[in-house]
């Protein structure tokens, strides 16, 4: 029997009940009645380590994060952290699909989510107000609270939205194809900001060369950083390359250890707050829109005893 | 001497004072510690009946509004409102240029700047937070509060910051060439949003009754409407039609009379509120992110002691 309040769900979730938390996570994406009681108590705990993988249909994601799954499951760690269990976020902006469904070529990954150590789960925009740029973050809260130490999110795409939910992400894989340096071009200010590690995936295919050459140049031309992101060449189809992402993963991660996890932490949760804030002030006016105080204030306006600075003022300071 | 004083400046301009009328559009442009109170005083008083021209640059909306100067001038009136003195502001929305500028084309119009009868004005984006979508609306009430009865609007472009400004208008000129059926036909739906009146200048080039064609067309499809746009040509160059478009406006004015001018009027208040509200909330959160409570809510959330809508819940609540 499984419940529906938020604190007993978690207690069965950490019990290992997949099905309590399938519940918690679409709570904290549905934005229902449950939502904040949900955030507050994945909130509670330390977010897991997490991975984020994102690039255009069909660069060979879902295969990819698939044989990620097996190596670390099999590796049983990333560096200093111990993988005994591994959650897994699909996130389609564009998709319609509701919450829960395993959507079109993931449709292999389904071979994990028989097994009891990964917990795949699908994300889709309905409901929650701030979008899957606010709902991503508090599953992945939900996740660490209920004892993953890592977890992985695969995005379609490399737009802005791409690029929010993938800075919930502490190493971020950027992956791409042969033949793709037009493409790489044209987003390279978006990538040049969001890539911790890239990735030439179909490295089988003709092109790898010139398309590391790209991504070098443009590493170049992006100026010095503190952390240069590695390129590593895998093949998803066979497995090629798997281990070495695992270990660029834990390159980034050491990286990180020297104070600049916490750094990045810091910057994600003023920007989440930042997020939150400026998505209750909306909800606010929509609130007021509908009042009889606002209301009386456009009659005031009408009568000419306000002006439009002074209604508002009026409306907030209630 | 011109003082500094919003109360003091609004009594010398009632008393003709151009210069303090001048300093006070510059008040409510600018955004400054005196646009409140300047603001506050405008609504005090009545609007000016506004009569707004917008359209595409080249399409001879200075010259058309230097005719129509002179025109209502001469009449003394339109329809029942008794014209002795006129205002006019000039707002180009791309233009970099600072508030008070005569801008381009616009530089014949200064013939009338030395009549004592009319006040020209550009305006400019510099400054005022909600930009000139809310610095236009208040310029116009400052107008009225000064004592004028009618005012103009001109705006270049027909994006949607142009339809917002247009909105802050009574009477709606949407002024076309012949020829521009391709042109019109792209922003159909924001010209019959906006439009209570279409004028075909330059009418004496060919394609006139193609374009007349076009419109009464566009019209007829945008479906049934209590008010249906006249169309009217003119030839600014030469005044022709000038007197036509003042006889279309006292139309629209008239039908407006019948009720509707209250309801739009109620519909801008209503607009120009929300608009407040949502700057007014969006000032805060920038006012907030600066904080010394923001920071501990942010040490709050690292030491997952609260979580995000927590953190804006205990802000917002301050």
């Amino acid at each position: 029997m499984i419940d529906r309040e938020p604190r007993a769900l978690f207690a069965q979730a950490k019990e290992g009940s997949r099905t309590a938390l399938a519940r918690l996570v679409t709570y904290v994406e549905s934005g229902g009645a449950r939502q904040r009681e949900s955030v507050a108590l994945a909130y509670a705990s330390a977010p897991p380590y997490v991975v984020g993988l994102t690039g255009p249909p069909g660069a060979g994601k879902s295969t990819l994060t698939d044989r990620l799954i097996t190596t670390l499951l099999e590796r049983g760690r990333v560096g200093a952290t111990t993988i005994d269990q591994l959650g897994v976020l699909c996130v389609d902006p564009s998709s319609p699909f509701t919450g829960g469904a395993i959507l079109g070529d993931r449709i292999r990954m389904q071979d994990h989510a028989t097994n009891a150590a990964v917990f795949i789960r699908s994300m889709a925009t309905r409901g929650h107000l701030g979008g899957l740029s606010l709902a991503v973050p508090d599953a992945l809260r939900v996740l660490g609270a209920v004892g993953f130490p890592v977890a992985l999110v695969e995005t379609v795409g490399v737009g802005q939205m791409e690029v929010d939910i993938a800075s919930a992400a502490d190493t971020t894989v950027v992956v791409t194809n042969p033949g793709w340096g037009d493409a790489m071009q044209a987003n390279k200010a978006g990538l040049l900001e969001v890539a911790d590690l890239f990735v030439i995936n179909k490295a089988d295919r003709a092109g790898v060369r010139e398309t590391r050459r790209d991504l070098e140049q443009m590493l170049d031309l992006g100026g010095a950083r503190a952390w240069r992101p590695l390129i590593v060449e895998t093949v998803a189809q066979t497995g090629q390359g798997t281990e070495a992402l695992v270990e660029a993963v834990e390159a980034h991660q050491a990286y990180l250890a020297s104070g600049e996890l916490a750094r990045a932490r810091e910057r994600r949760a003023r920007a989440e707050l930042d997020q939150v804030l400026a998505l209750t002030l909306r909800a606010r006016v929509t609130t007021l829109s509908g009042s009889e105080a606002y209301e009386a204030q456009v009659r005031a306006l009408l009568a000419g005893t306000t002006d439009p600075y002074g209604a508002a003022e009026a409306l907030l300071s209630r």
